[in-house]
């Protein structure tokens, strides 16, 4: 097919986009559903529907007329606004990776996380690693295919974190990994020599049902418009958005913490803020959403931890708290409570970990990832280097799988690569805040007030309302300049040291 | 397309089936992510998804191709096996339906019942029905229009009833509602001259907390499989089903009414039995849920009347009820409730109303149905003809829309033809009910021990399991015989005049 003019191929490349959009739509509210409220034995109608649906938009993606229209802009880039032509250059990539996907391997894998989501459910609560293997077997088996399609010219690791962080690579994080130990190991040892802090009051009984108004709470503390953004119950919380206009977060409420859930509402909602702040201008459209998870990450972890783990923020919110939890929090005070929810110990469950200890729980990942990808790794034997890498990093006893290389549903949803984002986004965060700082100067005065207008007009206007029009590397250092880990390792530094009196 | 063999186009036929089946599955889904969990603002972008995939659904079913296919299935009819033919026959049906209407019709239709579910939603909370008006007359006049290029030969009323029971028109319905109203009508002036029945502790504080474990007693009760049928909440309780593996009910719970969920619990378990009952070779093709309205209500309103309201039910359930609700009930015992759930009285709300008036709603929708799409009743006097209605066959007085024309969701869900479905059905299930108990003897002795299965299985046996394979008035009469609507007036007539000692 030729197009007449530009003007003639820019809508039919809107209308493509509005098409993909609509599936995307589709298949993101089958798996809400299918995480939320889905009675336990639907998935076999489900993977069919997902089958199909993924065939579809496969079909709908890589097609000649898509490359024709792609070239034909391409070759008309100078006509076309900056929107349009970065639209183009998001498009190209996906369609040049899908195209070297088969479609049926395409739509056999769709099938297989279908069905691997419920698996691993089952086998996480049955602590059953053995039902497991196959399917992560085969999810593995597809990465290492998947990135030498991606990327024929890099090790398979390198391309397949490319996906989530665009220009990352093992080099480059494994200098940061060992920068972060070389800051966190001393800090956790000289905290393990001194008094440790009194964290008890936080796993007393504290039903559902209250919980459920904190998370409420919370999300009106975060300015989060409840017209916009709904909060439901899974296994495992995540975001996930449908336009800027249609965002879910979601949590699990454990009655013996209150912190889980409580994070993970703060966590959740800094990546739904991303969302929500996204310009209208690009619903519809391939830059709509988040530009990479790494920036996803830093938003996410900017609310759960630089503001959420924050005196201010404690400051802020401990009247409600301790409305809400009058009888289990009868003998805690402020004070108490900050240092609580900031105890640094070494522990087992990465949603759970504290500030500190939470880049050793990705370490362990991303370790693993890395030699199972290489090659160096079975599947089968996941679950010993996981316990071995755990007593080596974090100096902790792993008792079963289920706590264990069970706990995260990412690799069941076929996310390898995606857990070096978490660390890289707190890093992120650190920095943005140094220069949130610069720009607005104490931040934690508004916090202490429960006003978190200003820090999230400044993220909205430096990062959330920009979507996925400007690459993550480009975006973050035109706001922050040339990313430097030692502003998070000194940001960790500072706050636990002052928190232990080390 | 020529097709070089009837396995071959019979191959084509399942295979177009299935996708059918996905996208109703997507945009079941979406509908009940809408109804459900979405957050209030967010009818925008699902409007979009909504418009694009209909048009995907039309195309898909709207094209030579399919005209073709079903053309040669058809000359090749000897050759196919049963279930093939009758799924070309319903096929047809949609085919040249759907051919009739115009694709930007269709898609424009689509995208106005979205719209027109959340102004209906907003407009019944704010007591306003003239925000619902412009939306209502759309409806009203597409109905029309479709009505005329459905059957250009029959009235345009009749047209619309034939969509949701084969065969019904208003001449048989005046008729059955002439003989509905000489029975009910002496009755209900009979009760109005004896002792009533007070009710007034159904109506006390009921937690929505209880009233969902309550839910929960009456599913188990019921036999529903949960590992296939969930249960959700919205603004008017439905069913939907993806496949007969994946069924869904949803509820409202008001906290001063007990009996307003649990019977829309029943009501709508009643629907779900009938889709878990279907069998699973008619998954994913046109023969898969069940045949009509009036089959389907009248297996809820089985369940609904003539088991849940029966003193055998009542028996098997009150100790959980006493155990739930101790403190609301505790005067109460199992004859003053069974009486007080069918207490029978003239009221406002068709979802709550009792056994006996009933049908005398159904009958005030239908005549104001008839008369909007005859063009004797504006849109904007629908509220001022409601309340003359109400009037005249119930002796009440409508405060106002909410309580009034507002209450159902169906006009603004496109329904028009579908409430006379809700009295056939209960006429039919007064009729299966007779030959259940030829077939098995007294079906209350089980029922009153808690035990439904006999009367499921049998419900499955004759009627469930065939899901659309038969036509509903071949289904019915196989089993029943020739409708009668006395087997209903009759039943009717026996219940109450021993409840109230006629």
């Amino acid at each position: 097919m030729k197009y007449e003019s530009v003007n003639q191929a820019v809508e039919a490349l809107r209308k493509l986009q509005q098409t993909q959009a609509a599936y995307n739509h589709a298949m993101g509210v089958l798996y809400l559903d299918a995480t939320t409220a889905a009675p336990s034995d639907t998935w076999e109608g489900r993977g069919k529907t997902m089958e199909i649906l993924s065939q579809v938009t496969y079909d709908l993606t890589v097609n000649p007329e898509n490359g024709e229209l792609l070239s034909y802009l391409e070759a008309h880039a100078e006509e076309l606004d900056a929107q349009t032509k970065r639209e183009v250059e998001v498009l190209r990539k996906g369609y040049d990776q899908m195209f070297k996907i088969p479609a049926e391997e395409y739509v056999a894998y769709s099938v297989l996380l279908n069905d691997a989501q419920a698996v691993w459910a089952k086998a996480k609560n049955e602590d059953d690693f053995a039902s497991f293997t196959p399917y992560l077997e085969k999810i593995v088996a597809y990465n290492k295919k998947f990135a030498g399609y991606f990327n024929p010219d890099m090790a398979p690791y390198d391309a397949l974190l490319n996906e989530y962080e665009e220009g990352m690579n093992t080099a480059t994080l494994d200098a940061f990994f060992a920068q972060l130990r070389e800051a966190i190991v001393p800090l956790i040892a000289k905290i393990q020599n001194v008094q440790q802090i009194d964290d008890s009051f936080l796993f007393h009984h504290y039903p559902a049902e209250v919980q459920r108004k904190f998370s409420d709470y919370l999300m009106e503390v975060m300015g989060i418009d409840r017209s916009h953004c709904g909060i439901a119950e899974t296994e495992h919380p995540y975001t996930t958005n449908f336009n800027n206009k249609d965002v879910r977060i979601t949590t699990h409420y454990h009655e013996d913490n209150l912190v889980s859930s409580m994070f993970s509402v703060i966590h959740e909602g800094g990546h739904a803020l991303y969302e929500l702040g996204a310009d209208d201008k690009y619903n519809y459209t391939a830059l709509s959403g988040g530009v990479s998870m790494g920036i996803h990450e830093s938003q996410s972890r900017f609310y759960e931890n630089i503001i959420g783990r924050s005196e201010a923020f404690v400051h802020a919110i401990f009247p409600k708290v301790k409305e809400l939890f009058s009888e289990q929090l009868a003998d805690v005070d402020e004070t108490m409570f900050y240092r609580a929810i900031n105890k640094a110990e070494p522990s087992l469950i990465r949603t759970e970990a504290d500030e500190l200890t939470y880049a050793l729980h990705i370490m362990v990942r991303y370790e693993i990832e890395k030699q199972l990808i290489g090659g160096t790794l079975e599947v089968k034997d996941v679950p010993a280097e996981w316990k071995r890498l755990y007593k080596e990093y974090l100096g902790v006893e792993v008792p079963n799988d289920r706590e264990g290389c069970l706990q995260d549903s990412h690799w069941s949803g076929g996310s390898i690569g995606y857990f070096p984002s978490y660390a890289l986004g707190s890093a992120y965060g650190a920095q943005m805040l140094r220069k949130m700082e610069e720009d607005l100067g104490d931040v934690y005065a508004d916090v202490a007030k429960g006003d978190l207008s200003k820090v999230t007009a400044w993220l909205v206007e430096h990062i959330h309302r920009h979507a996925s029009f400007k690459k993550p590397g480009q975006l973050f250092e035109e706001v922050c300049g040339k990313f430097d880990a030692k502003f998070y390792t000194d940001y960790l530094t500072e706050k636990f040291s002052k928190l232990y009196n080390l």
